[in-house]
């Protein structure tokens, strides 16, 4: 493990756990550690899971709590610090702001996540859309789930025949499945026209126009996403099929093979052996395909994973800030390898 | 009564029984009665609301089952057919198509819903879009919940500034209150696009470009749709609100006081004291109302009460069948002041 | 309307709304106003409403807030509470005990709901538990919902055969409507057994040995109890049927009449024209009633409708507050016959 | 593998899968492969799982659906029949009895699921209860889950201190989460009482008496039970609780370390690596544990995670059937042990 990168997780909760294991998997990589300040239950799932990630807590007055409740304590955050070369943080929306003090202090790098301000980064980061503006950069802050979602969507056709102006109607589920706490139980919830999305997308992406609305409805697995992609040059259905295709992180479903539901592929995942049933990849229903004003104009609609869909971008976001590929092509391949995400699907 | 038309509704279930007070709240039209074939829980509930609807029964056979549930049965739907000029059919997908021959043999005109094969009707109806070319006919079928919405809205919009085009995302109610068959539970379910709803509203308005999606969720108290509508005439944010509120069978909601769910509209209406907390207009919140394209392009979001919203478009249909009113404005003016929705919110 | 009790509603609610109602039903009471701070939905669909129930102002600086929504103002909470004898107080748990100040300034007796602490009051209040214990008080509160519909069964059943012993599994509905912000999306979340109800149950009627336990799930309309009793003497089934039906605020329904859901019975309410599709009854399902232990013990299982379940309670504690009737027979049946609750069914 | 027994699994749905997955964790069955009629999504998502088993069609005209859909064909269910000295029966209730022809002409044992007729076997089978009257036969069938669930517990109880009589208020989730046509949306519905589990359970367990009630809720992860246990000998809270410890089969979880509600103990099986998030225990809350009547009274609530719960007692049926172990503890404590279920917590 001499030659590969040290990394740490910061905040091990539904994204936190992800990226570490995201992490793990790289053949660059090394995880050094993990870091949070509580016995919850993901921190309890790791050490009934047998992983051997080293667990640090935050600070020296939680040690008891974590040691009370079985969980071996492997130092402080600072002494994480002190091994790192960067991290992710994925603590709870704000913490990452105060936590960056502390990086700062130990020289280490963060890239955080999308419920921190804006101001924590140095910009907001996606693979496809601006890899070489982020690149080398002590701060970064990954888009979150949806716009991550959209961005690949939009990339992977402006890289294609290019991208004039996108509307996308996000129907967003409430709550993931242990937010109890949040609702609605009957109710859709509109939001103003346009969403945060839109800002978030047009920084990382500022030359295709934009529309982003959002409805929130009550369902734990999976947003999704009307898309209507208004295109430079005309396309047809099957090269839109295939410029999705050829995209490995995006993958082409059937309602006609069963996949009728966002249910549907979150269980299909879990039946597949994919680790919690998650999915890397933004899953577009194929019959949902549709081709109009002359092939300029395509309609489709997607399912956002929202767990899981940030982890390739995450682990990109640390090729990316360390220079350990210069050109987002082989930082992208290289995560998708290891993640075992392939073209053609 | 004397200069009353006289009506019937066959078919009394969550549509019947709301077409059924539309009917009984008209100054020019007798409800002479209902028909049905068991004592349903909306049959069962007629009985105990105390409201004086003769209520006929399906055939024969069925009369024992209504009267042993304590169903006064005043006829048979043939005796009803001998009394009026014309019904509305709002049985079970299918069943209509059977009526019609019942239907043609005494001579009474119908108005079917958005259930039935187009083939039952001489064309679809929609107030504003067709009132011209459906007037005088035999048999009329009605726009399903979702289109009639949206057909109000296009209208509104066309017949001020001029429609060119129109996006609709549809985000589902999956099922009404009581149909408790129905799911999913936590799931969200993409169609094919364009939806059916799309040829339907082209049926009615051939002119306007039209694309809807579908997606479905799991609530029961109202669909939601993020409408795009692309102008002939530049509009301002302002116009488009009163252009909306100018039609009485559109409502402005706002966010900011306090309607962010359609659950919030819906128990509105219950505290309201509207009958069953239903509401015949399509909410639209005014925060969702936002300008794009130089002003060519709207967007906005709105709700739509599936269980009332057809009720008004179903009395237009009397009028317009039995040529009481010989032009759109005429017959909807009357139907919005006796069922009391108003010009100006 | 000379020699009716004046009464006013503080907190106008989910439930001071209903107990409004409640109260403009009596012919013995006289509404004289309802107080809130805020243009909330509730307070807005009054005016659109028509009712003519004056609007008071918590206090001085929040009348703008309500006059620029179009509300008016008759006055301020203090003008109120010099008008009426006394208050039923629906406001935010803890808001009610602030209140009480000011009804002890002025000299007005108030009834509390389930969410103040218990030390709000003189006692709980279980109209047909407690009435002589509550007789004549200036403070009462009344039972939470759960408990309201426990508590009356249980009684009905204890005066009828003596109840040795209950348990009460309940299955709570996590929010109401408009409760968007209430989770859980898709989970069932246990509580600690004894839950709060049996404490509350065994003060009110502490002869009775009682088990409650709780679960909630993410439904709105009305929670749900499967209910044991241990009765004191041998019971039928028919007999148990005829002690629900002899108890005005008890209700059965039939599965076999399409009673088959909790949601159903509350359409069936919308139906049958109740306010807001209200049921002040708890409704219990006929085929769920079965005897065991050679008659010594029933099960059955139960709707509470938690919305307007407890406004009979409250208009029965004005009853006994303000000693309008001496005995807890006499209160209950006035109340009952002026809300259309009736024996037989 | 030579001395391994040879096991096939057919019907490869949600029950089959999980099957398949348990007899290929023991380490004296070989699992020879599986049978299903179309490339559902448990067949295709066993394709990219990577796992080996050999799929068989149920018969020759369906092998191009499957081979279309790159599904590999290793033979029609005769072919896997003849090779295997019995089978766990998996299929949609009612077909399992049309295929016992087919296994009783092969000569092959057969355990089916809870969807099917009790006389498709010879008995019921529920490990704890009555392995010895099942033992040697040559078709049983399996608990639903409620019943498996509750018979654990029923019998961890009755073993230690003797269980009397035993009340089950069951919470029933209405749909597994890709089961996407079940309702309800929002809905309780009640069921009479007794329940089917009533039944169920005293076939297997005919000395302890026992009411069951069910009320069906919408959540998808897992159904919650209270559960009311009458002991024969006095008992202590502590060691009730040791009694379900000592249970490999039941495992303690508690509100306070963050076990809130159903999903969250799914989401924490997620996390802890377990295959598709399942539980193959009964989760009881340490919280909910009760006791009542002098120590002869316990109360509980537990879930039931519908999906794996009856994959230990498939695994059982096989050793008792195939006579592999001669007394319960045994056979019982290997399955244990190959899945990785654990005394003492």
């Amino acid at each position: 493990m001499a030659d590969r990168v040290k990394i740490g997780v910061v905040g091990y909760g539904t994204i936190g756990e992800r990226i570490a294991d995201g992490v793990a998997m790289q053949d660059d990589m090394q995880l050094v550690g993990v870091a949070d300040i509580a016995p919850s239950l993901p921190v309890r799932a790791l050490v009934e899971s047998g992983k051997a990630y080293p667990i640090f807590c935050g600070y020296e007055e939680a040690v008891p709590d974590l040691t009370d409740a079985g969980i071996p304590v492997a130092g402080l955050l600072d002494d994480l610090l002190e091994e790192v070369e960067m991290v992710a943080d994925a603590t709870s929306p704000g913490v990452g702001e105060k936590n960056k003090a502390k990086y700062q202090e130990h020289g280490v790098k963060a890239v955080f996540q999308g419920g921190e301000r804006h101001e924590v980064a140095d910009t907001l980061f996606s693979t496809m859309a601006n890899y070489d503006a982020a690149y080398g950069k002590d701060y970064l802050k990954c888009l979150s789930c949806n716009t991550t979602g959209i961005a690949r969507q939009a990339m992977a056709v402006d890289h294609a025949v290019g991208l004039e102006e996108m509307i996308c109607v996000i129907i967003r589920r409430s709550a993931d499945i242990s937010e109890t706490h949040k609702g609605p139980v009957d109710a859709l919830l509109p939001e103003e026209i346009p969403s945060h999305q839109t800002t978030d997308f047009q920084i990382v992406s500022p030359h295709i126009k934009c529309v982003t609305s959002v409805v929130t409805a009550p369902v734990c697995h999976g947003h999704a996403t009307t898309m209507v992609f208004d295109t430079k040059q005309p396309v047809t259905r099957d090269e839109v099929i295939d410029i999705f295709k050829e995209c490995a992180r995006l993958r082409m479903f059937r309602l006609a093979d069963g996949f009728i539901s966002t249910s549907h592929i979150f269980d299909y995942c879990r039946d597949a052996g994919k680790s919690r049933g998650d999915m890397y990849e933004v899953p577009i229903w194929e019959e949902s395909v549709y081709l109009d004003h002359d092939g300029h104009r395509v309609y489709s609609i997607n399912m956002i994973p929202q767990e899981a869909i940030i982890i390739p971008e995450n682990i990109d976001a640390i090729r990316c800030m360390l220079k350990m590929q210069d050109n987002w092509e082989d930082a992208f391949d290289r995560t998708n390898e290891n993640l075992g995400m392939k073209k053609g699907r």
